[in-house]
C-alpha cells in the first residue's frame, strides 16, 4: 500500500507556507513559501494609492488563494511525492483576521464598486484602528456586567471581531450593509478549498465572543449602536466546526489550483498558535505550550472551565475538541531583546561577536551567563510593548531598576531575559491559583534556540521545559489536523502522539537556582503590582503626555 | 606704580594647578599644572608595594609641596611677570583630605618607622574604607539625639574627619597615638607656606563637625570607643582661621621653593567647591553655585541658619566670613552621562558624530533637542551613584520608566539629562521650603559647555542661570582670597566683585517649557518618594543581594 501524505498550510502575516507530511509518523518531506504580493497594506491602499489612517493594516484575500496555487504544488515537488498520495489538507491562519463577504463568500473588495473602499478589504489581526470601538465595547460590558467578559480575563481586544465589525458599521455603513457575512480568514480559506463555510470553534470563541453557544445579546449590541443590534445574528452566526473535523471535500476548482485530487479531506480552519499544541504533542491538561518569538502566546488545555484573571480567553474546544482551551500572552519578548540590541548595545560588542563568529544575541547571552544570579543588581519589567497577561494593559511600559555606574550592557540584557521569564511565571502562577495548574512548559518558536534563556525559564518557573522538534510547528500542526479530517486518526490527540515532535524535558529546573531567582522574582512582583495594579499610574500619565505633545 | 599680582593654587585629585591673576581686575595671565608623582594610591602603597584594602585611597604629602616647587614658578614664567610683583598666594584643596602629623606638622609617613604603614599617609577625600565607622558614628548620633546631626542634613559621611580618625584609632592604634594633630591637607599646605597652623572655618565646620564653636562632646566620643574620648580636643581642635584672612607671611623656605618674595601674604586654606563662589561673583544670599562635573556640588550663602533636610551641611563662615554657608550635592551627573555613552549607545551614533565633527555628547544632545518636552514618554532617577541630597542614601540606584519598542538612545540620553535637572530642582525646592530661597543658579564646571543642558536646568528650576566665565574657577577663587589676605581688598565679597568672572543670566527660564517640565517633574517626585522615602526598598534589597552573591 502506498504511503499516505497530508499537507499543512500555515498562513502568516507576510507569507503562506505549505508543508508535506507523512501520515504514519509525521515525517516532513518538503515545503514551500509564497510571499503575499500585497503584503500588509498599512500606509496606502494598493488599488487606489489612497493613504490609510494610523494603525490600519489590511490584506487582499486573493493573496491567500495564490498561496494555494503556488506554495502547495511547489511543496509537493520539493517533497518528491505524487500529488495523488495526498489524502488531506488543513490550514492555520493569523487571527483575528476578518474578511467581509457576500453570502457566497465573495470578498466585498472584489466588487468593482468597493474596490477603492478600504473597509471592504481584509482587516489583518494587527489592524489597531478600532481601539476607540474596543474601549466602548469593554466599558459597556463592564457597566452591564456581561457574563462573557470574565471568559476573556476581563477585557477584549481591539483586534477582535466585535471591534472590527463596529468600526465598519460606524465608518463605512455602506460596506456594513452590503456585507452578508463577516468571516475569519481562517474559515474563508477553507470555504475556498471545499465550498463549505464552517465557523471554527477556536476563533468563534476566542475572537468572536461565542461562549456556551451564545453570542452577546441583541440588547448589548443595540446599546453599543442601534444599527449594530443584529451584528452577531446576521453577520457572525453560523454552523460551528470542531477542530480536526472534515469541513468537506476538495472542490474541482481547488484541485486545479493545487494539483491535488478532487474530494480529498479539507479540515476545519484553525489558528497558528493553537495548532502548534498538537505539533508539540502537548494537548493534555497541564501542558502549557508557549510559542516564543517577537511576542509569546501561551495555550493550554484543561478539563474544567475556570475564569483566570487576565488570560486572553477560555474556549470550549478552542485547542482540541472535548477540552477547554486557555490562552494567555506576553506582548513583547523577542521584540524587547531585538529593541535592546538595536538601540542600547555599543559597537564593541558587535565587533567581539563578529570575531567570535557568534550572533550578537548569543554573544551577549554568553557574557551574561558568567554572572551569578542577582549579581547585576537589576530587575526589569518586560512591558516595552505593554502587558497582555495578566494585567491586560497596553498603557504600561518597560522599566529597569538598579542601574549603577558599573552596570554593563550584558547585565541589562540578562535582566531583560529574566524579566520575560518572570512575566511567564506570573502567568503560570495565576493559572495555578485559578485552578488550572501548569505541570510542563513546552516551547515552540524561534527563541527556543537560546539554551541559556530556556534554562532561565526552567529555573524561574520551576517547570520542566520541553521543546518542539521542528522549525515548522504550525504547518505540522495543520498537517496533523488534515490527517484527522482524512480519517487516518480518530482524534487530534491520537494524531499528535503519532505525528508530533517534541524533545521532552530538554531543560530541568535546578532547585538552588530556582531559590535564588525567587528573591529577584519577589522584586519583580513588587514592581509589577506597584506600576500595574494601581500603586502608581506614572506609566499611563507618561503615555498620555507623550500622546498630547505628539498630537 | 607696578601692577600687583596674586597666585591661586588649586589642589585637585591628581594634580595641582597654579594661576597668576592681576589684582586690579582678575585678569588671568598664566598657569601651570603639576601631576602628583604618586597620584592616588588605591591598590598598593608605593613605599612597600603592599596591597591596600578595597575602597582605600591615599596620597603622599610631599607631592603637594612639589606642586609649589614646580607649578608656581612655571606659572609665573608663563604669565610673563616678575615674581617680585606677586603680593599674595592662596590655595584650595580637595576635602576631606587628612594628614596625620606631629606637633610641628611633619607627616607621620615621613618618619622612617611609619614609612610602610598605610595609616600614616594622607587619606584622600575618596578613601571610603571607613564606612563601617561612619555607620556607627551616625547610628550613635541618632540614638543620642546629637544636636549637630541636623546641621549635616541628618547624616555625616565616611569621608569626613571623625570616620577617618576612628578608623586609624581602631586599625592602627600606634599611628593614632603618635599623631599629634589630624590636619586637613587644605590647612597643612598653608602651614608649609607660612609656618603657621590655622584651621580654616570651612573644613572645620563641613568636615570636622565644628558647630557654634563646639565639637561633639567627650561623652559622645567615649561612647564610640573609650580611647576616642579626646579625639577632638587633642587631634582636631586648633585656632580657627576665617576665609580670606592672612594666615601668615611666606617663609624663607617656601620663598625658595616658589621664587616668590619672603613675607608676602598667605591666605587661610580653603576648599575647591567653596572657593568657586567668589570666582563666580556669587557670594550673596540666594545665589546658589553649582560646580557641575562628574558630580555636582552646590554651595550657597544665607544670613540665617536653618536646618535643611538632606543638605551636606551648614557652616558659619563656611563659604565667606560673616554668612552661613550651605552645601548640598548630587552624587552622579556627568558620570551618568559618561556611563550611558560608554555602555548604552550604539556604534552608529559615534559614526554620525564623527562625520558631523561633534563630540558624542553634543551629537546626542542635538538629536535629543529635536523632541518636544515629554515626547519621549520617559522619566529617570539620577541615582546611578546614589543620592547625596536630599535623600543622603547611597543604597539607591538608577532607574528608568516608560521604555517602549520605539524608544531611541537619544531619548534615554535626554531623560538622563532631565533627571539631573529634576534632582537639582528637588534640592532647590527643599532649600526654599526650609527658609533658604534660591534666586539665581550659577554654574561652574565642565558641564556648563552643554548649552541645551543649561536651558533644561533653567526651565526645570524656573531660575535664571549664570555661568562662570573662566575655565579655572577654583584657582581664580583662591587668587581672590590671596588678594584679600594681601590687604588689596577689604573683604572676599569686594574682591569677588572686582576679580570674579560671570556671564549673568546666560539662560533664562521659558515659562511654557517650565510648565511642561512641571508635568514630568511630578512623575520624578512620585518615583523619588516611592523608591527613596520608604514606599519600596527594592533598590536596597537588590544591592544587598548583589553584595551577597558577589561575596
Amino acid at each position: 500500500m502506498a504511503e499516505r501524505y497530508v499537507i499543512g498550510v500555515d498562513y502568516g502575516t507576510l507569507s503562506g507556507r505549505a508543508l508535506v507530511v507523512r501520515v504514519s509518523d509525521g515525517h516532513e518531506l518538503g515545503s514551500a513559501v509564497y510571499d503575499y504580493p500585497h503584503a500588509v497594506m498599512d500606509r496606502v491602499l494598493a488599488s487606489s494609492g489612497a493613504a490609510l489612517g494610523p494603525d490600519w493594516a489590511l490584506q487582499d484575500p486573493q493573496d491567500y488563494v495564490d498561496v494555494l496555487k503556488n506554495a502547495v504544488p511547489e511543496a509537493i515537488r520539493n517533497a518528491g511525492i505524487s500529488a495523488s498520495d495526498v489524502v488531506g489538507i488543513a490550514t492555520d491562519f493569523t487571527a483575528c483576521t476578518m474578511v467581509p463577504v457576500l453570502a457566497d463568500g465573495t470578498p466585498l473588495c472584489e466588487l468593482p464598486e468597493f474596490r477603492n473602499n478600504p473597509h471592504s478589504y481584509v482587516k489583518l489581526w494587527k489592524h489597531h484602528a478600532a481601539q476607540p470601538h474596543a474601549d466602548r465595547i469593554n466599558q459597556l460590558a463592564r457597566e452591564r456586567g456581561e457574563p462573557w467578559l470574565p471568559r476573556y480575563g476581563g477585557q477584549i481586544s481591539s483586534e477582535w471581531e466585535l471591534a472590527k465589525g463596529l468600526q465598519i458599521l460606524e465608518e463605512a455603513p455602506e460596506v456594513y450593509e452590503k456585507m452578508e457575512k463577516f468571516v475569519e480568514a481562517a474559515d474563508w480559506i477553507i470555504w475556498q478549498l471545499c465550498g463549505t463555510y464552517l465557523r471554527n470553534a477556536c476563533t468563534a470563541g476566542y475572537k468572536g465572543n461565542l461562549q456556551d453557544g451564545e453570542y452577546p445579546t441583541r440588547e448589548y449590541f443595540r446599546a453599543l449602536n442601534p444599527k449594530f443590534e443584529f451584528f452577531a445574528e446576521e453577520k457572525l452566526q453560523h454552523t460551528i466546526g470542531e477542530l480536526g473535523e472534515r469541513a468537506g471535500g476538495l472542490t474541482a476548482e481547488a484541485a486545479s489550483w493545487t494539483g491535488l485530487t478532487e474530494g480529498i479531506a479539507v479540515a476545519v480552519g484553525n489558528v497558528d498558535a493553537h495548532v502548534t499544541a498538537p505539533a508539540a504533542k502537548a494537548t493534555n491538561p497541564g501542558q502549557m505550550v508557549a510559542i516564543m518569538g517577537t511576542s509569546t502566546c501561551h495555550v493550554m488545555n484543561h478539563d474544567q472551565i475556570f475564569e483566570v484573571p487576565g488570560m486572553c480567553g477560555v474556549v470550549d474546544g478552542g485547542i482540541i475538541s472535548g477540552l477547554f482551551g486557555y490562552e494567555a500572552g506576553q506582548s513583547g519578548v523577542g521584540d524587547i531583546f531585538a529593541w535592546y540590541v538595536n538601540n542600547q548595545v555599543p559597537g564593541r560588542y558587535f565587533d567581539e561577536a563578529k570575531t567570535a563568529g557568534l550572533s550578537i544575541h548569543q554573544h551577549l547571552t554568553n557574557l551574561a551567563a558568567k554572572q551569578a544570579i542577582g549579581e547585576h543588581g537589576l530587575v526589569a519589567l518586560d512591558w516595552h510593548s505593554g502587558n497582555r497577561s495578566v494585567l491586560v494593559d497596553h498603557e504600561l511600559s518597560g522599566t529597569i531598576v538598579g542601574l549603577t555606574l558599573t552596570t554593563t550592557a550584558e547585565e541589562i540584557y540578562r535582566a531583560l531575559l529574566e524579566s520575560t521569564a518572570f512575566g511567564t511565571r506570573m502567568i503560570v502562577d495565576t493559572f495555578a491559583q485559578s485552578g488550572v495548574p501548569v505541570k510542563e512548559f513546552i516551547v515552540a518558536g524561534g527563541l527556543l534556540k537560546n539554551a541559556y534563556l530556556m534554562q532561565i525559564y526552567a529555573d524561574v518557573t520551576r517547570l520542566p521545559i520541553s521543546v518542539i522538534d521542528t522549525d515548522q510547528g504550525p504547518a505540522l500542526g495543520s498537517a496533523i489536523h488534515a490527517a484527522v479530517a482524512s480519517g487516518d486518526y480518530p482524534s487530534v490527540n491520537a494524531a499528535a502522539q503519532a505525528m508530533g515532535r517534541v524533545i521532552k524535558d530538554a531543560y530541568l529546573p535546578i532547585e538552588e537556582r530556582s531559590r535564588q531567582y525567587d528573591a529577584l522574582y519577589r522584586e519583580y512582583v513588587e514592581l509589577h503590582d506597584h506600576f500595574g495594579r494601581g500603586g502608581s499610574v506614572v506609566m499611563k500619565r507618561l503615555k498620555q503626555l507623550k500622546r498630547e505633545v505628539s498630537a
